[in-house]
């Protein structure tokens, strides 16, 4: 797969899979809604368009912004989705043709915003974070959609169709779902395609904790603990995305604008149950990665003290027998003075010395093992 | 007893009780309410159908949902249970049969879900989590229930009939309770079901508790903490599913459906209350594990501190009486010169440095018990 | 005072105060509702009863549940207090007798409920739990209340009336108070008694405490850990049950029936007060065992490098002296090598190694001295 | 200043400036509203009466409760502020002229009470805590406040007379504050000045926090952490009464009554600002005091660490050094045999032993900076 | 830049960059409303004055307070910026002409408060923090802030003009959006201003999180612990300032008062969702600074460990072979007595001495290198 980030991306440092501070901002007093272009693109810009009637079902690659205009007046519905790192210019005309706020468009090229749904008259605007999960980086992609009657305008930064699946499903010509319901249809089954991507994300995390696990278990190394604190970094910051995440889908079922239909409010109510059960796989994974870190810590404790056991118990056997020995190693002259080690004389005296330390040794084995440190 | 867990069923893994991510889910982007067979199923289908008026219970075992259709015009109350491994073709049948939504059916086929209740004009969907603690393991499985007028359908992914003790109770002649009620006291009897089954597993984890207890203030050891720890984690697993399913049983308590009748809702503001307790109960239990995780890694300081002390007074006694033997094994060429160790010489030179030391090691524990360390 | 448990009491195990799983309960998918007898009560069952109007307190002492049917009929309150191990047929008789919900007589059977009021038509069950902290153990006593028009019936396991100080001064003849209102009072008088028992059990937990803290300041040991932990697990347990009587008591403010009149209202206010100062103080008592915790592990960890240093020095002292009386231990042919340590033979070789010494031993500790070890 | 605590004021212990459990209270049981003196009073009891109208302002010392009667029948607002310990006559007296309610005047008597406030008709019942922070001592004071349409009673268990900077406003002939509002303005007045003592007690903790913040990354001592858990302590129990205090203030801006008038809202809002603010410190604080117990935590360990480092290249570089001039020092008889240490006889033998050591100490040392333990 | 912070800023002191009690009061007791002066300013005022209609923009420099009358009374906004150390006579004089609060004034007055909204009947009145992070230290300003219908009157404590760029924007000629709107989208751009300051300041925080992370994975010290701290201590003292302005922020979007225009709103809910952001980060700040606490406690419980176990090799290997060598060190008459080591005397006695302590020392290694301590 030809999957290269685009620079407006969060994230996109090769080392470190997300920042701490993901965030892109003007320059604090900047006018509200001012565009300006990031660096260079990476990502190219790629404009398509899909205009489907109970009937029909047509897809377009625009060449500009503009040429969707022919498709806005007929009585269908129109998905514009523009991939790859957008520029002002697009987002200027899109914005004219839809009548668009300039607030929205801001948060449309200051990505790393906070999942959050606006609504201006009888236009929303939402911006997702979707979580992904590959090369062992985890990185989250702000997907902003703007739904209005009769149309969505989704914004990608990747150079990669992350909806391809949707598309696939509208393509199927049996497929009444799409074409027998409103554009609200469309916004559920993009929305349920960002959430839905927190599981695999999550699966990963799940084996990576387990596998953490055994290790902290069985064999901890400082490199087990590195392990336990990036993945409660990465926990942490996905969580950051995701909190906001089911608030706003929680948001998007109570609204009152007529967007929504009865309908597929029963669809958005999965998707939030869905997001709750994410968030509350993320608490727990978070929870347990903590006490791993107890446990971490007290293995490596546990292993000091075994260390500590192993020098008491040898030094405390050899260095009092090193002090007998050092006895008679003095050079008192024996021979001249009966108080003078005598032992060294006597014939047995070098075993009886023997039998001393090993009287010794014994007594301390003996008060090692009735304190249980032996 | 006849225990064999289905495929679908979470955590079916005979070395872990509970697996981190124990959830079943489609690729993200797939259709809502796609019914795709998992794999090959251990527990055989078994459809089960209870029919009782104010007079009669008639008990069948189905060959197919299809089988059903004659009760159903009946002015009866039906329950429909299905045990063991769904497949996709009986889900649709019954599905037609009693319009049953697409993505309520898909949750029962995804096992692992969140506790929750879901209202379809006059149906009920629910899905419970039922924790079973047997042979030294903790499992949930997946309790899918929908109720609508006249009839309960249940499904359970284990080959077992789980629900045989309320069985038993519409059995007996004389019991008017499930005659003259309608099929909300069903619901009841099945819910309390599922909720008391909690009880025997936390006084299981309660029981392991003091017994951790114990063990982690008379002789903790490594084993003691990696039990906690997983204690901890079981604890923490069974709460992500017991809170939803407390908020459930609030959420039907508070229903504006017709569906629950007054008389039926104390029983289930008792249900409720169980459900309180146990989480209740849960929340402590995960306390003191966090306690006792204290206890430990204080024990492990505790004892290395010990075995310092033990070192340390060795040592300290010894090394400086090495130090004294080994001045007089010096080669000094005593008899030559006055200065060089004329101790050597004296009659009574051996039995004053065996006062010398003597005094060394009396000053030294004098010292030691003053600050308290012997 | 003749203080024997009952044995459906709440951990009545002589080692530890409060188990972990305090609760009886049915097997699962036991009809609700069902009364069985639990083991052989040792605390014989004692129906008091008292009757009194404005004028007259009566006071008898019944035989069976049975024997109140003449007093229920007069115009006057009455207080029927069972104490003791309750038997299944007086529950049965008095449910009847008062048209009793079977699943509040499964409660009042069924100890160790969480406190909670149910309402049933203009009847009100109510179930407390009590502290009680004598013989240096905590308990607490599950009392359960019904009340309705002109009567009120109470449940206490234990074989002492532990309601003796309301009998008291409803006794006193110029005692108006209870005369004057309605049975809503005596059922204040009754919670507030249960609520205030809490005050003498903090009182002794706080005097715990700060023995606690100042041996755990001034000589900290692994018993006073020990005790903490206890500490900790008391409260824990206490907490348990004492949130959930103060919800209780909050609803009891709020509830609608008429059977709270305002004039008692502002007592039950006053006693709603009393859950939340409790609460609070229980609160605050963990938050400082746990801060106790933190100060004991480090003074283990301070005494542990206290007991360093001193090895170390003593260590770092002797050992190089050890060395260089070592040396001049060496056999190595002195006279024949004017290489081979001609110290040895120098006049004054003996002391110059001794002042080598002093000046490698000054050094050292002036050397540690700087380094703030000693 | 004067200041002699009296004998019912909270924690009056000259050594513990606070104890856990400083509550007053009634045997369980007791009847309420009962008031029982406590023991024998330090502070005398002075009642001081203070009477305003838009023109004049009285100040009088009163002899007993009862010489307030001339002042009520006025057309004026009257300030009664009884200072010292309260005796149950005066209270006695004092509620039967005011018609104070039983459970307000056991409030006065037992102090220690949880702030609050109660309604009773068209009179409020206030009790407040003051925090004072003197002679190093940390104590809090029950301020008692009836308030009724034109009279205020104030009660505090101090000889002292707290409010004298109100009082001191008050009589400015030119203040038109006082004169020209109700009596609320004074009850506010009188809680702002309650509050704004929060403000130096909080400046004093900041104080301490920023002294033990120097020492415990400079030079931490166990001393250091004791007073750190001295000022957990303390914080713990001063938020225990604020927090509630907080609540009063904000009760009584949301009171329905019409005591508290508009103009005065304004005011109370800002004392409801300063006791959030006050509270938020005091969360900060209790925050900072537990990062400081971790680095102290931390302190320990490390220079456990360093402790270690040292000893372990003392004894790693002399116990090989020690063990060559062992070998050195055998009696093997070398002249004898030529495997025994012909070194010794050697020439160059002494100083090629030397050498060897030399190489020995270097390799280790080189060892040792590789690996980074010196 | 010209950057003297004034002395009624938060925190001037050089040394720390915010104290932990940062706020400025009267003494308790004194009138609500008392405008007292602070030390001598360092910050000369600077009454800045900017008139614009939809045509034209003024700006003046005030000479005095008074001198802001000719421009009340025409039909056109005004705002006042009163910059630098503000003196009780001009606040007397703004208070008197635009009829504000004196609690409001005292605020002005008393820099360090709590960020709050107060709604004084057609005006509104806030304080702000705005955090400032330059010269490595942080520090918050108070911004108060007075709006009334055509006028807006902020005061800042520095000498410096913090609202330069929404001047710049207002001095464009073709900009319309100040023109053409009422005060509110002025103060809207104000507050935009300050909360989007939080953005450089995070970032600053989030690469010095970055930088600590690997310092503390890598090669962590205690200086290391120590900055962790420290950023510990200003994420709290930020969060306290900023959790406050959240909710004035929201309270604003909620007002009543006619003040706020609905096309204003849009972009007050845009400067809600920043400062929810921007608490999130920090939230999220403090997580990881928590969690890096625990890296670093066991890193150098890890480097304790290695230390141990270097000790214990070296010692446990030499220790045994000292002992080895010291007996043959022993002055026993060997030749006298054939039990008196006649190893001494063997032809290859000494090989044979050496061959046994390198089997004692290779066994050790074996014994180390099974346990996995080597």
């Amino acid at each position: 797969m030809n999957w290269r980030p685009a620079k407006g991306v969060t994230g996109p440092d090769p080392e470190r899979s997300m920042s701490y501070f993901g965030k892109q901002y003007h320059a604090p007093g900047t006018a509200p809604g001012t565009l300006v272009p990031h660096a260079a693109a990476d990502a190219p810009l790629v404009i398509h368009l899909m205009d489907y009637t109970e009937t029909e079902v047509e897809e377009v690659v625009l060449r500009s912004a503009a040429d969707c205009v022919p498709y806005l007046d007929r009585d269908s519905r129109t998905w514009i989705q523009v991939n790859g790192q957008v520029n002002p210019e697009t987002l200027r005309q899109l914005g004219e043709l839809f009548d668009l706020h300039d607030l929205a468009l801001e948060d449309v090229l200051n990505t790393g915003q906070r999942p959050k749904m606006e609504v201006y008259d009888e236009q929303l605007f939402l911006t997702l974070a979707m979580p992904v999960h590959r090369h062992g980086q985890l990185q989250t992609v702000q997907i902003s959609l703007f739904v209005g009657p009769g149309y969505l305008i989704g914004f990608c930064p990747l150079d990669q169709d992350l909806f391809e699946p949707v598309r696939k499903r509208m393509r199927k010509p049996n497929n009444r779902r799409f074409a027998s319901r409103g554009i609200d249809y469309l916004l559920y089954a993009l929305i349920d395609l960002v959430i839905d991507e927190g599981y695999p994300v999550l699966e990963a995390f799940g084996e990576q904790l387990e596998r953490l696990e055994q290790e902290v278990l069985a064999r901890p190394s400082h490199r087990t603990l590195t392990e336990i604190h990036g993945l409660k970094r990465e926990l942490l910051l996905l969580r950051r995305m995701l909190w906001p995440q089911r608030e706003l889908v929680n948001e998007l079922l109570h609204t009152e604008e007529g967007l929504i239909q009865a309908d597929t409010q029963v669809y958005l109510r999965d998707c939030h149950d869905h997001t709750v059960q994410i968030i509350e796989l993320l608490e727990s994974f978070r929870d347990m990665a903590s006490s791993m870190v107890d446990i971490y810590l007290s293995s490596v404790s546990h292993r000091t003290n075994e260390t500590m056991r192993v020098l008491t118990m040898i030094a405390t056997i050899f260095i009092p027998l090193t002090f007998i020995v050092g006895i008679y190693g003095m050079n008192f002259e024996h021979p001249s003075s009966p108080w003078a080690m005598p032992e060294l004389g006597w014939y047995y005296g070098y075993p009886m010395v023997w039998g001393m330390m090993i009287l010794v040794t014994s007594g301390l084995v003996w008060f090692f093992r009735r304190r249980g440190w032996l």
